[in-house]
């Protein structure tokens, strides 16, 4: 276990109708606000007409930045901080997804940025100061209605990349299960895989004494297996909702991480797939999981892969090497339980591009905690799932 | 699961030589504060005067409050507020285990409050402004350090009440697992006790759909026993002392909880008689527990008793009674190895004093939420612990 500083200050307000702590909240800091939202879906489930009436009851001022997408691409942030610097916007409200709440949040960074807020991505500059936020969450997937991290795509340059700091937490986050209801099966079940890796890249971490970080890992991860095929099957299941929604704040607010050290080397190479793609996250997860798993199998970490399965998967028959690879398999089900494809051929990725996305992967050096990997290594793991 | 607010503030400062963070924390806030700690261990082993330099060179003025004894006491309360209002005291930095940070917690909120801080813990007054507060934790046990709860013992009503408002949340605390080394074995046991006590009554709730909420309080609940027989024999041992100071803070910070009902009889009961009796907390705790699981079990609640034989004790044999009654016995084994009593009578308890004992216990009503109990029952469970 190593040492860390804990720190999760997002109020969060779960439950049906919590939407409307919204005006309290907002007015402990602002009365004009940039008000985020994706690509209309909240306009058709009346979550937009909902806070239009709650804000202008309340005499906030607010104006709109919409059609944020998935993957949210950086010239909507630079639109955002430019709307917040013409209008003396001093607060935002992002409803959405993951990709609103990540957009966001650079706005919100950006803003007292003198630069370009792409450079926040490229490790250029600093985020050292943030507009407030809160969030009214309609997808669980991220995470992000409860941590600092953002994951911005930039179309020109072809890539998508992560930054983060703890002053972008959303100050508050209202998590309406009823909010996720009309979520499309494949977009839940993609979110459902989200969820699944991040507590998966947490999990497998290379510090000894971890062991209450893993059993939550563990709750969470079993968690999800569970309540998937619900959702999936009666998407107006209130407490199935409710459960997944939860974990998805709790899987990646720091509760499982602190005091040990994240893995994410799937992530980033996902990230360089969708970079080209516009691949949906969670399906690109799916699709690289299971042969990460398999790649970074040796001896030395084999104990990681024996506590998921006998803990996760109640596989408790054979040698470690079986179990551990038993538990690969039945990774690799319950994703494909989810609909998830499971080949990079099958989404539409050219093989003739996967050593440009080892490169990209590894341009700010090797990824990973866990073991490290090379570009070498990204690139044979990206030829395994072709 | 249910409706919730969740925030929890609190800033974890977690490892060695952590208490280096100190001054610049307190100083976002006063220069003037109260130094609150116990009956001198901190001075024998050299934490205070660390405390002492890092305030005086930082030119932080301090007024001390010392001699704070477990189940602390109200009066030390008063005499801590009429410092605060004495010297223009503005901050309070707790350096101990539960009892000195739940005195300073009585404090903050006493200073505010016009009338006697009894007040707050027999219903009579309103806890609506604090003090800010900070805590270097020496004891693993409460998780005092990251609620908004306090308990309080008056000595002259015979009472030992809780009151609570996440206004009483510290600021920050410092978690410096060498801090415990010098934990006697004993108390270092109770401790153990107290964590697993604050799971198990959060994890017995009526509640349906609370899977995430119970998977978490399982992990923690192993994360105990699994430790527990380590700190007993290696009170040095690091990591060991790192995971369960570390399960205290997350024992009862609001995670396990948030979305369900916790049950809380068991520490109702046990204040009653440790009012009486002065008896270590998690002592009373573990004479208590075992003899409430085996009262409050019915058909109804059996599956709750079954997760907790399979999942936490890994009992897979056998009916659901058959596993309820193993996990019990499982229960009782694991706070038998840390040489805790079985019976109120060997403890000093007086038979004739359990009557009085349960209408204390339910003066203000009945106690419980996984089964409500009326002051018949809780007589019942004090006569079979007897």
């Amino acid at each position: 276990m190593t040492d860390f500083d804990c720190s999760i200050p997002t109020k969060v307000f779960f439950g049906k109708n919590k939407i409307e702590k919204i005006p309290k909240e907002i007015k402990k800091y602002s009365s004009r606000i940039l008000f985020v939202y994706g690509q209309g879906s909240i306009k058709r489930n009346g979550i937009y007409q909902k806070i239009v009436n709650l804000l202008t009851d309340s005499g906030i001022e607010y104006k709109e930045l919409s059609g944020i997408k998935p993957n949210p691409r950086i010239v909507s942030v630079r639109q955002g901080v430019a709307l917040c610097r013409v209008h003396s916007l001093d607060f935002i409200l992002a409803v959405g997804g993951g990709s609103v709440i990540d957009c966001a949040k650079a706005v919100a960074a950006g803003v007292y940025y003198e630069n370009d807020p792409w450079d926040f991505f490229t490790k250029k500059g600093d985020i050292y100061k943030a507009l407030p936020i809160g969030t009214v969450l309609t997808l669980s997937a991220t995470g992000s209605e409860m941590n600092g991290f953002a994951v911005i795509s930039n179309e020109q340059t072809k890539e998508k990349l992560p930054a983060g700091s703890d002053i972008l937490r959303p100050l508050f986050s209202v998590l309406d299960p009823t909010y996720t209801f009309s979520v499309s099966k494949e977009q839940t079940a993609a979110g459902v895989v989200d969820i699944y890796s991040h507590i998966l890249e947490q999990y497998f971490s290379k510090e000894d004494d971890t062991y209450l970080q893993d059993r939550l890992s563990e709750g969470l991860m079993k968690t999800c297996i569970h309540y998937a095929p619900i959702v999936i099957n009666e998407p107006d299941n209130y407490q199935a909702r409710a459960q997944l929604m939860w974990a998805s704040s709790l899987a990646l607010n720091g509760i499982l991480s602190y005091g040990k050290t994240g893995d994410w080397s799937t992530h980033y190479i996902e990230h360089s797939i969708s970079a080209v793609t516009d691949l949906t996250h969670g399906i690109g997860l799916a699709l690289l999981i299971p042969y990460w798993l398999e790649y970074v199998m040796d001896d030395k970490r084999l104990v990681k892969y024996v506590n998921y399965a006998e803990n996760v998967f109640n596989i408790k028959e054979g040698s470690a090497d079986k179990k551990a690879r038993a538990a690969i398999d039945k990774t690799r089900e319950f994703f494909s339980s989810l609909s998830m494809p499971s080949r990079l051929r099958e989404v539409g990725v050219n093989e003739n591009d996967l050593g440009a996305m080892a490169d990209k992967t590894t341009r700010f050096g090797p990824v990973g905690a866990f073991l490290e990997l090379d570009t070498n290594d990204v690139y044979q793991i990206l030829k395994s799932a072709y």
